[in-house]
């Protein structure tokens, strides 16, 4: 299939159904800046839509870092942080920056938005916005060599790019994540592991990646309408009380379940082989 | 005491004001069918309401599942999946579907409404419905043997009876619980325990039941005001904000304080002798 | 600085910008009666807003408990169990009730509500007001002496102070929580450290005071800017949906981003050098 | 068609697809008592699910009552009253009383969870439980002798089965809504129908049941899926936050509009002749 | 009985169980500065726990304001404003202001957590804070002279006490709302009644003073347990989910329904004499 | 200033920060197609964030509508209802259905986030999506001429891009929002105006627009920090709780009172004269 190709993207497609999308500014340690976020909607805006992608991998070009964070030289030039010193009236400038964070808190959000599982491959630098798109993806892997930090108080900032709102969520430690948070204080991959930020931890990079495709490739082969309906409820779950999930579950499924997969998974058991389903 | 007698369920008192009720239809591996799943939520309203009962156990009869989950083959004759591919209107058919999983969900739910704790014990095969089941639990109990699954997906459903909705609530590891909900894998009793699904594991089923009669025993000498405020307690403050789970507390202990419960907790605490506590 | 001095509590400081408050009535192993909760209050408040501090360490004075909990005996001569017990109309007995538990209520949350981040150390004795107080603090450090339990139902109560409100919102394992909470067991530093309530376990209380000292320190060379919206942002992020979470951030940081501690913080990276702030 | 026939409730079908509910004590001024709730929601469940209903119209029967309310001298003999008074433990009797208004809470809401829109005539006296049950019903009519109060005050209560649930919901002014509810003053039809709390007022019964005959009918004419879902997403955007209901509208369309419906309604509206849509 | 004195506030009683309150700085068309809504606080949160007390009326002292609202004068000679033009740190006078409105917003709600009713007169000029206090009252009356406006958009300002937060929830016109918001014009009685702001109006101060006493009288001589319930379940109810709220009132109801109150209440109801109620 | 041109809509500026946009497609009723719906929002988003606009005005071009609401004709040929009649898998339908009825609600949803406060002038046909476009506005006025529907129950749908989930949000009278909603009968400006729908009736459209354009010219005149402040925090506020918009609202304005505009305020209205204001 064609790809559109992108400025500081690189996505392929290893596998049937499978995309890996890398970070490709490895010469910065994969930093962003503003046209790079921007970018980076993109690309998850149209996986999320194509009917060629089932399961999405994520990690950083090159061997240094999944990414180094925001581009702190480019935000000096520009964005955000000049803004906020500038000579404006107060209110007039805290306008802007409430519109330059909802642009983007809404750029790194397309990863949870995405309709397909995103699993996230993290190694090397993994500080400030690697954590803010890690806690949008579905799974995390770590190479045993990352460095994690949310790193955004030793800029004299809280992070406002999403960690704090989702980490929370993703963590069941809501002491460890105020420690990391508070003291931005770099973690690893064990620790990482120990309380659930991460669900596997391998050598390097390169086997982690190797994983991450075996769990895209698993997740390739089962019904779209299931693993898509899966990933939404589960999001929606996290926010909504247990009532509310119960109902919107059940007007979900009232369409999802009159899907033709059904009867294939269950013919394809029955007769002990793999079903192929509709693209979606 | 007299028991109701039930076709799927046994029932029995194996403790004083401890109740023991085990699916049972193990030569279908407990597996569900809809004449069932209503006969379970007569069992739990009962128990609920019972003044004899003040902790429940619950298991699979036999040794080989706690429960297979749904009987597909029955299934696949009657009930959702039968009217989801049927040839009326897609709206109709739609409001038939959410009908039934409302119904499905509120008889599973009756474990999570059961005033009284419930500890389960989970065994053998553990798959699909065994998962909705076990997250309504209190505490869950595992035997080393247990395969778990949540395993919808492989039917070419999102799961809709609750384990969607209720275990990123139970587990604070999100990506765990997206891991194991979309690739419908098995996962045994250590990894449940690691990640915080079952509190403990016991090399067999019989232990397992042993340990929770333990701990049944130990819950049924307390003051039921007590277990049973707590267990409410807990349920509403998993869905609700801090400050309405403070004041829904202290509405409901303005009652409940008022029990005679209290002076004979703590006069039996001064005179280190047992407390009795009247029926409830 | 001058510190005011308290009648239940030692406040000193230790170091530049670190307070340590502890709880002192040694004697009665740091029971809690009414007029104790209300100054413990104001000991907090007073903290919240002292420009000289920026992280807050609390503990127990002398070696054998953070606190026992509810001072019994006074709590049987006046307060709320004896309102309970006495002879007026139900509803206005659960009225003074109400009223009563939110006061206390009120005072205990004064640590959540502390704008400076608040490091507990739990050592020794730490039952039923120990946990509602330390679920209430950022991070939990605790003693290999401590023996820690939800021991309300103990006395026939469901706990109303604060525990079943935060305890399954702190700890992702909500089995564990219920099983503690339901039997009141006494359980230890390794159990609180294994499922997370716990960040740190130390050989004895010195150690564990140490090991507090040392991140307070930490957390009061940073910009208080960026740690006290963190602490603010990350409780917010608790109750709240993620939009609502997000949307909170943004207009939270359209204000804070203004401060000069960003551009002193980013120099002071640059030039290697340490930054010093404002007070906060 | 055939339809059960119940003690105390009349049930006939003056239209094609339309049903109307008389509840039928009326010696007693149609006043409830538990047996008469129960069976309540039995007659409301039961057309929510009929396919040859489609707009149910709710009046009293005989000319004198919608309903009186609570049948006190039946409370005072048993029932939620007389366990108040009881001599059991406070905490237990608190309990039975939960559960009781619970399950008589259940029954009132089965008019507003049937499927079908539901009119209700308001005439003669109207209190009490008469608030209870119209505030769930979809559109309010009076006769202009309705004698409308929110009675419970005066008897001690505040009221609990809905209207102060639901009541400021349904009438956009919290100052009225107060004012009755406080004083449990009787108001009349003009009055209702100034505030919004009726829609239309007849000069007596008959004219008002016509008036709702004639609703019924033009409700029973439309597609029953566009009229189902409108009456399913205006009582869920009544409760949630405009994204919540904006999101859950979307994946209930997701399966209604793939009705035959739209094609019918669309063509109709062309050839200018009456729709005819298959029954739900 | 004896009642304290206030500097700014004027308290009497002209009824049994009637409380009159009346902001008391004529000369300065009851302005408000902060010393003055700190002593509010303390007015209302005495009578909210007086046992003498069943309604409160409040209304401005002399004839030419209820409140002009801010005392601007006032205000810019020191407060928040002034805060707000300093040469502090954006950021840490953000933090200021926080502390200043949220302590401000405490002050002007505690009419709306006074147990007891509150009936507010509003007359002559009732600008800004006028709407920020009267929007917390449980009933407005209003003279014929009234003039109202949401005031703080012709200062620069959003209001912020109050009003914009429950306005919305007050009246049913969301459109009005915002344009009386959006534009600070003056309103008057009619228009104010039309909408369902206020509940009566009356040609002079004097005669709406009047009709308010009438009221309170009347809620005077009904049971202060269901009184008050009623007040607290509906502003729970204005705030929550209609499950939340009949699951909050079915606990409240528990204790609340043990009072001897119904009994009296129901005994004279047969016996039609006027029933009395203790003191709560 | 320079005004981007659109093919569907005309955006003139008749008065200093003022501008007015015409839905301009008067041969056909100035009925929507999805391209149509696309540009709208981009007329909105640029209008939102556009200094020299502080007001909105929004109306039909030509006599006959505001709009007769979607081109079903352009429907039947393209976009959801014929995804949604197609041959495709039920599941992956409702899955295309859910991604097009979102878009068209965030396109629709673009007047309420619009930052500047929007006066939607309703005249003629104004039908369906007439009712989800004005819903968003601020500010509702009718021409005396206006024939109002929610159109869609005839068309055998429930509205999906918001009239059901923002009507019962704006007019407090849920009996006559169920009434329109479900009947899908047109009504007149008299009966918007009694119900609260609309805040001014004119004898005709060109009235209408006046009145909108003296609105506008006053709210253009005030300070522009104030102005959409207040837009914002009254919209946070009817989706939120109390608490959670007081506490909304205290973090707003701890920037936004740090304004200019305050003291240029206060010191107009000290000498009598206009205020000035910097672009926003």
């Amino acid at each position: 299939m064609a790809t559109p190709s992108y400025k500081h993207f690189l996505v392929h497609h290893p596998l049937p159904f499978v995309a890996h999308v890398e970070i490709n500014r490895p010469q910065k340690l994969n930093a962003f800046y503003e046209e790079m976020w921007l970018e980076f909607k993109t690309v998850f805006d149209t996986l999320s839509h194509s009917p060629d992608v089932r399961a999405i991998i994520l990690s950083g070009a090159g061997d240094r870092a999944f990414t180094a964070g925001l581009d702190v030289e480019a935000a000096s030039q520009s964005g955000i942080l000049v803004q906020a010193s500038g000579e404006a009236d107060v209110a007039r400038k805290a306008v802007q920056i409430k519109r330059h964070v909802e642009e983007f808190q809404n750029c790194v959000g397309s990863v949870e938005k995405c309709e397909k599982p995103v699993i996230c491959v993290l190694h090397g630098f993994a500080f400030g916005l690697a954590l803010d798109i890690s806690t949008c993806a579905d799974i995390r892997i770590a190479s045993a060599d990352v460095k994690l930090a949310v790193k955004e108080v030793d800029i004299g900032l809280a992070a406002d790019i999403g960690t704090l709102s989702r980490l929370p969520k993703l963590v069941g430690n809501f002491g460890w994540v105020k420690d990391v948070a508070l003291s931005a204080r770099v973690f690893g991959a064990e620790e990482a592991y120990r309380v659930g930020f991460v669900s596997q931890v391998h050598e390097n990079k390169q086997k982690a990646i190797e994983a991450a495709l075996e769990m895209a490739e698993l997740l390739a082969t089962k019904s779209p309408v299931a693993v898509q309906g899966t990933k939404e409820l589960l999001n929606h779950a996290r926010d909504h009380t247990l009532l509310d999930s119960l109902r919107y579950t059940g007007v979900w499924n009232s369409a999802a379940i009159q899907t033709s997969d059904v009867e294939r998974a269950m013919l394809s058991g029955l007769k002990k082989r793999k079903p192929t389903f509709e693209k979606l």
